[in-house]
């Protein structure tokens, strides 16, 4: 018998095929991989190649050149010039564009995933989604903002060099909104921050625990969406990205280069996302909401159900991908 | 300057990339789609192979065999068998998987897509959608009932012989239920259906128009979420699907074909999904909910941003596509 499970943090419900879920190694990636090179002439990302990306916002240099650098999406979703509008008429709502669109260029070789970079270039990757993250925070026009990385054609790249995005948007979606009023009304309800909650369980249960570090906890949930996917989640309450410190930065670096580097050796370099879920700057010290960090591995695609009923059906057992990826041994 | 538009429906916000958008001929699909045969031996839908499905649920004959029939699903996501049992330990909310998950072929042809159907045809699919909606919807069991499609491998099909499906699952999910929420206060703040008072206003406007009829408006929405995405709405208020008369059913039919036959003809066949969203059969005469059909062509992908942040970034411009599919000359 199929098990139909509840997410306690998004409330989403999904579909587990229980007796016919396929295998962990199932989802292994056939097929060799393009080899990359660690130079790409034409790469707007490769260095040399500067003066194609408008100039750079930030950039973190050491004695060869740059470690880390980011420019504005050349392309940008939203325009970083003007003023933010809002103006109704009728059922047409709408609010300029504005906000920030930004590119974090993670390293200078362009066939280097995160998975193989050292903990310090991790580091510093993760140092400077906090300085945007602060920098984007503080212009008044923004609400929310995104930091999200998308690796491999299915995860929707266009460019193969290792990067990440931000976008500042001037409206915060209903979507990050509901999930906010829930926290708040478990925490009114329960006295407790439902993320703290699920956290304790996770562990107390074990078998969907994927590491673990002073700091951090990576975890298949009981109610996993889509085979793989996972949350790094800080033991530590804090409702906004911003409020991580040093120590903690650094323990997240290796938290996530080596959950990438399970993802990488263990099902062969599948296409995913990545993305910091978390509550708006001024949410600083807010009681009921915690920032994750969510990993979806895009392993399936999503069909007529899940976008006519918002209910997923996942093909995977989360213990048993759980189990796989806690064996896979990476450095 | 972009502009992000709000979805008065699913108070999404979406950013329309209003000066970098497409041309809607951008977005036809390019190289040629394998042809089928009328007929493949090994395809378990195809007249002659029945025995390589369970027995039909539903069959509708005609003098030389069937035109639709339904199947339970071989591979199905839930279990018919069984009863609707709920368990509770800590953070582990689970349902037992029952429900209904049967195909609907379509056509005994393997090669005829809907858009290339009669209408009657069409006529007696979507009889036969309502006939599976309302046996499954009598079941105590069950608390929603999803009708979808998948076209083409990006929407999720495996198998290319024409059908739909229903998944009918015992539990209703929360984005179902915020729909039904948010309509619900929309209706108390202002005595009104917000899907009627969405099709008046963009009938008003027209912009948005692909096709109308006696008793369905096809439309691109003002703030649709990706490109060429469309609702068939009907203009008589209706919460449930359920409450289709058979000349509105018949009219839905020429409507339908109608508009996929625009997509096929004019985007060169793009794969796509489309769903009924309906209220529960319970709903049947409420004020405030109003049922229509949604389809999804599959033409660009879901990134880390939307997965993210719950806002979507359309790469047309939603009054250019519906001008151009408007356009498409149809029978």
């Amino acid at each position: 018998m199929p098990e139909i499970r509840h997410n306690l943090l998004t409330r989403e419900w999904v579909i587990i095929a229980t007796e016919r879920a396929k295998r962990p190694d199932q989802f292994v990636r056939k097929g060799e991989k393009k080899a990359l090179p660690a130079f790409e002439p034409k790469c707007p990302f490769c260095p040399g190649n500067e003066a194609m990306t408008p100039p750079e916002t930030y950039i973190v240099r050491d004695t060869n050149g740059w470690r880390v650098r980011v420019t504005p999406n050349k392309y940008g979703a939203l325009s970083y010039e003007g003023s933010r509008q809002l103006s109704i008429h009728g059922i047409r709502r709408v609010v300029t564009g504005v906000g920030i669109h930004e590119v974090i260029i993670e390293t200078p070789l362009h066939n280097m995933p995160m998975a193989l970079l050292k903990d310090t270039e991790v580091e510093t990757i993760l140092e400077t989604y906090l300085n945007r993250f602060k920098f984007a925070s503080m212009d008044p026009r923004i609400e929310q903002v995104t930091i999200f990385k998308n690796h491999g054609e299915s995860a929707g790249t266009s460019l193969e060099h290792p990067h990440s995005q931000m976008i500042a948007a001037p409206v915060i979606t209903s979507q990050s909104r509901d999930r906010l009023i829930n926290a708040l009304k478990h925490f009114d309800e329960f006295g407790e921050c439902i993320f703290c909650h699920v956290l304790d369980e996770e562990l107390k249960e074990g078998t969907g625990i994927v590491l673990e570090s002073e700091h951090f906890v990576a975890f298949v949930q009981y109610a996993a969406l889509t085979p793989f996917s996972m949350l790094i989640m800080p033991r530590r309450h804090m409702a906004c990205f911003a409020e991580l410190n040093d120590a903690e930065a650094a323990d997240l670096a290796r938290v996530l280069r080596r959950t990438l580097a399970k993802l990488y050796h263990g099902l062969a370099d599948p296409d995913f996302n990545y993305t910091i879920r978390t509550g708006p700057m001024e949410y600083t010290g807010v009681r009921y909401y915690h920032w994750y960090l969510s990993i979806i591995p895009r392993l399936t695609k999503m069909a007529g159900f899940e976008l006519g009923s918002g209910m997923f059906i996942n093909v995977s057992l989360p213990e048993d991908s759980a189990g796989f990826l806690r064996d896979i041994k990476v450095e």
